[in-house]
């Protein structure tokens, strides 16, 4: 199968020409060097690592899995050396803030590089994006100390991080964690069971920072009684050099449908006298500080569904090519499937799928870098409402459209789809943890519903409807040529609001309506983001210059908009047709009667 | 993980009050003795066989996986034993011609035996679906001399058949069939490589008959060269008894995504000296010999797909009683997640499309009996109209539901549901090669368009949306507790209307739009022939009584029926928007830009 190829000239068109990227250069002073040359070349070396280092490990990965030997964990065979060249090559600091060696460039570039791992090597991939995690949040909220201690060898790689939340009985329901720790001086004792630990153990770096929920001295029941604590693999001396194994163990690994090569854990804490650990941010407040790291875990999932997305593409038209059967219509010769209709619908609904999730998605992190960087505060405070309407949205959508793409991924291939040697049966197999990890979609979705529309009464989201209606004035510009996709998006914009205004108004009379209509809410808001992204792009493809792009490449980005438009956009209806039928056949159904 | 149970009271409803079951035993002397008391025995003691004999395989089988050993593959523990105890309960002959020792049973009760087996065990379930299509195809075009010495021990389950068509430059596209056969007096020597032979070799059976499409002496090239031709594993002796090794051999056996104790093999003819055929039907008429076949398992990879589905259902229904997550609204006590709206929609969602995708495949399976025995010749075509225009329909969205529930039913796992070990993982694995095996879905929906729906100008179809349409008034008798499934009916009637008619009339003008519009117009009369037949469940079920169903049933269906009209009929507008928008933004895109 073909190695990953990064999509620079589409990430630099979004980038460029929809996350905002020049505006954060020119007016946010930190990212006065992230100008587009700068960017481009980063990405060009991220696309190369990608593809040349990261590539070629990810069907050996799948093959070999990991291991536990003793108290270790053992990767597949050149991960180690993988994960130290992408650590020197300063990868996992390249949005991280400079004052602990961080390259403090904007999130929005770190988006795409994080495409790129994903869609070269997802097992591989989730281990810096943990690190990414773990620093956001100790920086924003562990001691200084910490911060001192640790930060440093988590931006140059060295060390890697987990996120320990989960337990056998507290999933989704975080309030339901049992482990605890007992206050021992400064630092604390943790005891207890995690599960599902990705990258819990490895032997990829020297050292790995936990950060793990658990109840501390004291703890009220509930969501409330949750602290956050760091807990190291190996503890450190004084001196900041590594010291003995703390008593934080792997115990096992699962056998899992997919990301064979990424270690999911069994962790055991405090099995031989207490895992030592220390308090981050204050004592109870552990949700809070998790939620840091889990936003940004969100949107990296988000991301890596749109890297697989891209992946399966990528293999389903290289196959398409080359793979003959039938004939020309004069009989003449046998084609390439590529020219076969149905062929070119899959091929043309995995491209425009893609395509429009990585719109989304860096777009979102546009927004994330608005809302820490702009110069006021009511900026600030508006991008950080968009970024987070947007997050549930590229979390849910992005992966749930990663399932169709690397579905439709295999269906391309006919039968050898179905053979793992293929590699078109893996990224379906990987992608399928994406709608689950960093909370399921429902959740995504009963956030979107609850948190983002309910809570503000929909301000948030009027603002965005605002904005995309406000293209429409440019769409008429555009004529005949953008006719469909001005009405598809208008279409599009219409069912958004009036399903809005339909949860909303309900919500009040029915206390089940939200989580009855939240998943179809998510996907409807899916596809008009969607659809608004490649409306945006087509603007500026229908004008025929940009600085970002060729007029080749605009060409085809107007083509995928159109083909979007058409084929893609109709199922906002279907969306918000099931919406407006309301909770009734959904909690009437009887539970003994399933 | 629980064991399958099959779901005998839906199975009894879809045939009493759906698919004709008692006017078929009234009706047709041949079936006198298939009355509902006898089907309920037999359909019971099939439940029994598959959730103790075939279900508890399921696992052990994917684990095990199938081996080469020299010339022979072996299949995993206990499958051997299990195949003989299958045979010898008669399972394999349940509808077969009793001329034969065949019981005779109508083919809408092997239908649900069918799903039975698949729900059960897919891997295993393909092996007697193999043996039931080359019974049908022998005993429609093979001599008489074949069919006496090959059918009785086909019927008894003795012997195991497989259909032997795919080459590696000739999957679709049979056309392109290189394996040759040379004529030997009244017999034939074929030479070749086929692949992805599903049971090509195994130890379950003494004999294994191969149905073979090959290039017969002074064969024109293309589709009118191909000849079918029988081949045996090992030859018979004058007196039918077994003799030598057939030049027909196992040369590997597939890794694959799913089905692992399925073994999927390449076998190679003629290596030394040919290996023995006989000719089937006449000379280069081998494509509509195994039409025969082809079709029986294009119904069969349909009810595939309802089973696998069913099966995802039951056991996601079993884990979302028994997982608790979250709280009572009250606070007071953590409950199943049976009980959150998302997860019952996700539940509702794989029941509704299960039942909906069972009663479209037992009403086809009621046509055939019906096209085979009615009395009168225009009753006979009649119905084997409808069956035809079925069985893409029964084929191609049974299998693209079955993805969706299956995927489904992962995601109602949680994070479990990514662990090999619950088992949920492997409906998604076993059930994604249904949409592509026995014809692509693709090819699914070009057969739609072009042979039943173009080719006809829509007769066969403008029967069937007849007989939509008059449920209308039953539906109106219903009052307010029918109003929701009626007009959702209504509209996906007017929807297939519009839909149909732009594709009669747009092919003219456009020879494209067949084909970019097939998979959606698939899909589309996939959700509303599921949509008819839970409006006519509904029809009985507001009525409150069926000689085929409990009060308690009935109320149960009638809410299922009322959650596919809220939530899975909306489907059909978004397909019927897409058709609508033509072909060009599919077969105008560039094949270089992609």
């Amino acid at each position: 199968m073909p190695e990953y190829r990064a999509p620079l000239d589409d990430m630099r068109f979004v980038l460029n020409e929809l996350a905002g990227l020049p505006a954060l250069a020119a007016t946010i002073p930190d990212f006065e060097n992230a100008t587009s040359d700068v960017v481009d070349a980063v990405l060009a070396e991220a696309g190369r690592f990608a593809g040349e280092v990261l590539s070629p490990l990810n069907r050996s990965g799948d093959r070999e899995g990991v291991r536990v030997v003793g108290d270790d964990v053992k990767v597949a065979a050149h991960f180690p050396e993988a994960y130290r060249a992408f650590a020197a090559a300063g990868w996992v600091s390249l949005s991280g803030n400079p004052e602990y060696g961080g390259q403090g460039l904007p999130r929005v570039v770190a988006v795409p590089a994080g495409e790129m791992w994903a869609a070269a090597n997802s097992a591989f991939a989730n281990c810096p994006e943990l690190a990414g995690g773990a620093i956001l949040a100790l920086a924003a909220h562990a001691t200084p100390e910490l911060r001192a201690r640790y930060l440093p060898r988590l931006l140059s790689g060295e060390w890697a991080a987990t996120m320990c939340l989960t337990e056998p009985q507290a999933g989704t329901d975080l309030a339901a964690v049992q482990t605890r720790a007992e206050a021992h001086g400064d630092r604390y004792r943790l005891f207890g069971r995690k599960i599902f630990i990705t990258w819990g153990d490895h032997d990829m770096t020297d050292n790995i920072v936990h950060l793990v929920l658990a109840r501390g001295p004291d703890a009220p029941p509930g969501l409330k009684g949750v602290s956050l604590f760091l807990v190291p693999k190996y503890k450190l001396k004084p001196d900041g050099s590594l010291g003995e194994r703390n008593d934080i163990l792997p115990v096992s690994v699962e056998h899992k449908l997919g990301l064979h090569a990424s270690p999911t854990c069994v962790m055991a804490l405090g099995d031989h006298g207490g895992a030592e650990g220390f308090l981050i941010g204050r004592l109870h407040d552990g949700i809070a500080c998790m939620f840091t790291m889990m936003n940004h875990m969100r949107l990296g999932v988000g991301v890596q569904g749109v890297g697989l997305a891209d992946r399966a593409y990528q293999q389903a038209v290289a196959y398409a090519r080359e793979r003959k059967q039938g004939r020309s219509r004069d009989g003449k010769e046998r084609v390439p499937i590529i020219r076969h209709a149905d062929v070119r619908r899959m091929l043309l609904t995995m491209r425009a799928l893609s395509e429009a999730s990585r719109a989304i998605a860096y777009v979102a992190g546009g927004h994330l870098d608005l809302a820490d960087h702009a110069s006021e505060e009511a900026d600030r405070r508006r991008h950080q409402a968009r970024a987070d309407l947007l997050t549930p949205i590229v979390k849910g959508w992005s992966t749930e459209i990663a399932q169709e793409v690397a579905a439709l991924g295999v269906q391309v291939h006919g039968g050898m789809g179905f053979i793992e040697e293929t590699g078109a049966a893996q990224f379906l197999r990987d992608a399928r943890i994406t709608t689950i990890y960093e909370g399921t979609n429902g959740i995504q979705a009963m956030d979107l519903v609850g948190r983002k529309l309910l809570r503000d009464g929909g301000r948030a989201l009027d603002d965005m409807l605002g904005e995309m209606q406000a293209l429409d004035a440019q769409l008429a510009e555009g004529g005949a040529q953008l006719k469909a996709i001005r009405e598809a998006l208008a279409a599009g914009v219409r069912a958004v609001r009036e399903s809005s205004r339909f949860i909303l108004e309900g919500s009040a009379k029915d206390e089940n309506l939200a989580g009855a209509a939240a998943f179809n809410y998510l996907m409807l808001l899916g596809v008009v983001c969607g659809g608004w992204q490649m409306a945006r792009a087509a603007v500026v493809a229908a004008k025929g210059s940009s600085p970002a792009a060729s007029a080749h490449f605009l060409r085809t980005k107007l083509a995928t908009a159109r083909f979007y438009a058409d084929q893609i956009m109709p199922r906002a209806h279907a969306h918000a047709l099931a919406i407006s039928a309301g909770s009734s056949s959904i909690m009437g159904f009887d539970e003994e009667d399933f």
